[in-house]
C-alpha cells in the first residue's frame, strides 16, 4: 500500500511526460497548484516567494524554491532537482536561470493559466527569453480528470464528512440566527467531522432574497419566516473535495417559491440520471434545463448545471451546454441545477457524481426536498 | 459613519488615480484580489471564470465579470461600468476588448504580478494589443502601506480574537495529541472567537522535529514528552488579518532548546524595540539577527525577521535585512525571529507590530515565556 503511494507520484510524472510528448511542447511548468500537489505530493503557499517546477522528457523534474522550505524535498519517493534560493529576492532571477537552463532547450513549454500568476511568468521569461510559453490546460486536465479508486474514496469520504457536519448543524438554523453565524457553526461542524482545515470553499450561506444570488457571500442578515435558505458547502479529505447544495425553509414560505423547490429538485434528478458514459457533458445541462424551462423558470436558472471537483472545487468537466465533452468512467462533477427569484429568493440543489462503467454513481443521499425548519 | 465607509472607496479610487497619474501609466487593471476588495469592497472568487477591472484617470472604473455575479454590483456608493458575460467561454474576449477600448487609448498599463494570472493577462493582452503591460505592485503597496484608524482597529480585534483563541486551545495541548487534531481545534476556537471563516492562513502546528521547519504543516505526528511545539496562527477580522507565533514546551526539554527559546525571546524584544518610524525596515531585521548571531545561533536564523500584514497576511514592508524602506506611521508588520535546529526542534516567538508618530505599538500581549504544558 505505501509502495503504491510511492509509486503514485512517479506514475503521474510519466503520464505527463507521456502528454508532453504528444502535445509537440518541450515541458510544462508548474507554480503551487493542485496540479504539483498530484504530481508530486509538495504543498507550498502561493505567496511573494516563487516557486517553479519542469518537467521535461529529458531529465528528472526540477524545483526553484525557498531556501528555507527545502525540507519538504527531503525523503521523497521520486528523484528531483532542487534549486534553493536565499531571503535576497535580487538572487532569484539568476536561480530560475541556472536551473532552467542546464537541459536541452527548451523551444516551448506549456503553463496552467488558471494558476501560473505574472510573478513566475516574469521569472519565467527571463530565464528562457527565446522560449515561447503557452497555456497548457488540456495536459493537466487530461491527467487529473478520471480520477482512480484512491480518488474516488477520498471524495466519498468529503461528502459523507459534509454530510454528518449539515446534520449537526440543523439544530441551530432558527429565525433570528445571522448568515455569517451560521456559516461559522457549519464550518466548526466540518472540522469537527474531519475535514482537512483548508476547507474546498466558504459556505455559502443565503438567505430570503440574498438566496436569489447563486454566489452569495454569509452576511450579518438574520434568518426570518418566509425565508428560502441556500446553504452550499464541502469539505476537502487527502485533498479531495465535496460540493453540495441543499435549499431549506424557515416555517411556510410562499406557494411559487415551494414550487420552484420541486421543480429544481426534478432537474437534478434528470440530471443524475442522464449521467452516464460516452454522452456528452452538454446533454447533462439540456436534461436540468429542459425541466427547469419546461416549467416556465427558464430565465431564472442563470448559471451551468455543474463542473467537475476533485483537487480543486471548479475543475474539468463543466457541465454546460454547448461542452461536447464525452464522459468517461472515472469523472467526477457536481448537478446543480437552481432557480432564482429575484429580490424574493432562490433554490439550489447540489449532487456530486461519478461516472462508472455502467452508469454513474451519486456520493450524496441527504433528502432532496424542501425541508421546513425553524 | 456609514457615510464614511460610503466615502472610502472613492477616497481610495482617487487615490489610485493620482498615483497612476504620477506613475506616467495610463491605467491599472485588477483581478479579483486584496486591492480589489480595498478599492472596491468587491469579493469575487479566484476561478475559472476571470474578472478584472480597470481604473483609469479618464473614466469610472470598469469591471469585466460573469453576468450570474452582476448582483454584487448593485447599490455602490460609487460609479462604475459593468461589462458582464455568460456562461459561454467563447464569449469572454469579445466582452474584455469592448469594455477596455471605449476610453482613451492606453500605452502602458499597470498590473498586480502576485495577482494576476495567464488567464486574465491573456485576455488583456487580447484586448489590448498594442498595450504595454507591466509590474506595478509599489502603486498598490504605496496605497495601502499605512493602515488608517479604522483598518488598525480591525488588525487590534485580528489579534484579541487570536489570543483568545489560543487560551481556549491550551487545554488541548498535551501529549498524545496529532499536530493535525490539534490545528482543527485551533481553528474552531478561532471561528468560535468570532474570525471570519476566510482565516489569514492555516494555522502551523510542528511539533518535535518539524517545529525545525519554519513553514511545516500540521502532520499525524503526535505530541510527545520533550517535544518543542511551534504554533504560528491568527485570525481575521473585516477582512484584517492577525499573525502571532508562540513556542510552547510539551514537559520538560532539552537545555540548549530552553536556551534557544530565551535567546529568540531577546531578540524579538530587540525587534520590537527597535521599530519606531524614519528607521529603515532593514534595521529591524539588523536587531534580531544581532540577538542571535551573538549568541552564536545565527545560521539556523533562516528567514527574515517578518512582513508586513494587513488585507494580505504577507505584504510590504518585508522586514529583511537589506531593505531600506523606511518605516512610516500606520505601517503593521511582524516581527517573528527564530531559531531552528534541524531534527531537533525550533523556536520562534512572533508579534504583530505598528509604528506610531513616536515609536512603535505592539498588538499582542501574550506571555513570550517557554510555557511548559502537558
Amino acid at each position: 500500500m505505501s509502495d503504491n503511494i510511492q509509486n503514485t507520484y512517479k506514475n503521474r510524472q510519466n503520464h505527463l511526460i507521456k502528454a508532453i510528448q504528444k502535445s509537440g511542447l518541450d515541458g510544462v511548468v508548474v507554480n503551487p497548484s493542485p496540479s504539483l500537489i498530484y504530481l508530486t505530493g509538495l504543498h507550498f503557499h502561493l505567496m511573494e516567494r516563487p516557486v517553479l517546477a519542469l518537467f521535461t522528457p529529458s531529465m528528472p523534474p526540477v524545483i526553484v524554491m525557498p531556501e528555507l522550505e527545502k525540507r519538504k524535498t527531503e525523503g521523497l519517493s521520486y528523484p528531483i532537482q532542487v534549486f534553493a534560493y536565499t531571503e535576497d529576492p535580487q538572487s532569484w532571477a539568476g536561480v530560475f536561470t541556472s536551473a532552467f537552463n542546464q537541459g536541452s532547450p527548451l523551444a516551448h513549454i506549456g503553463i496552467e493559466p488558471l494558476h501560473l500568476r505574472y510573478l513566475e511568468y516574469n521569472f519565467l521569461k527571463t530565464a528562457l527569453p527565446q522560449t515561447s510559453i503557452a497555456a497548457a490546460e488540456d495536459i493537466f486536465s487530461g491527467l487529473r480528470i478520471c480520477k482512480d479508486e484512491q480518488e474516488v474514496m477520498a471524495m466519498r469520504s468529503a461528502v459523507a464528512v459534509a454530510e454528518k457536519a449539515i446534520r449537526a448543524t440543523l439544530p441551530s438554523i432558527k429565525p433570528g440566527v445571522s448568515e455569517i453565524d451560521l456559516a461559522s457553526e457549519l464550518t466548526i461542524q466540518l472540522l469537527r467531522c474531519g475535514s482537512q482545515s483548508e476547507l474546498a470553499f466558504e459556505p455559502i450561506v443565503a438567505s430570503g432574497p440574498n438566496s436569489a444570488n447563486p454566489h452569495a457571500t454569509p452576511t450579518q442578515r438574520k434568518l426570518s419566516h418566509g425565508d428560502l435558505l441556500v446553504i452550499d458547502w464541502g469539505a476537502r479529505i487527502d485533498g479531495y473535495i465535496s460540493d453540495l447544495t441543499r435549499t431549506f425553509a424557515i416555517g411556510s414560505v410562499d406557494p411559487e417559491l415551494a414550487r420552484i423547490a420541486k421543480i429544481v429538485k426534478e432537474a437534478n434528478a434528470a440530471g443524475r440520471e442522464t449521467a452516464s458514459p460516452d454522452i456528452s457533458a452538454g446533454a447533462i445541462d439540456h436534461a436540468t434545463r429542459n425541466v427547469i424551462a419546461t416549467a416556465g423558470y427558464g430565465e431564472f436558472f442563470t448559471h451551468r448545471t455543474g463542473h467537475g471537483i476533485g483537487l480543486e472545487a471548479h475543475e474539468e468537466p463543466y457541465i454546460r451546454g454547448n461542452n461536447s465533452l464525452i464522459l468517461k468512467p472515472g469523472m467526477t462533477f457536481t448537478v446543480e441545477p437552481g432557480i432564482y427569484l429575484p429580490g424574493r429568493g432562490g433554490v439550489r440543489i447540489e449532487d456530486n457524481v461519478l461516472i462508472t462503467l455502467e452508469g454513474a454513481d451519486c456520493y450524496s443521499t441527504l433528502d432532496r426536498d424542501l425541508v421546513v425548519l425553524g
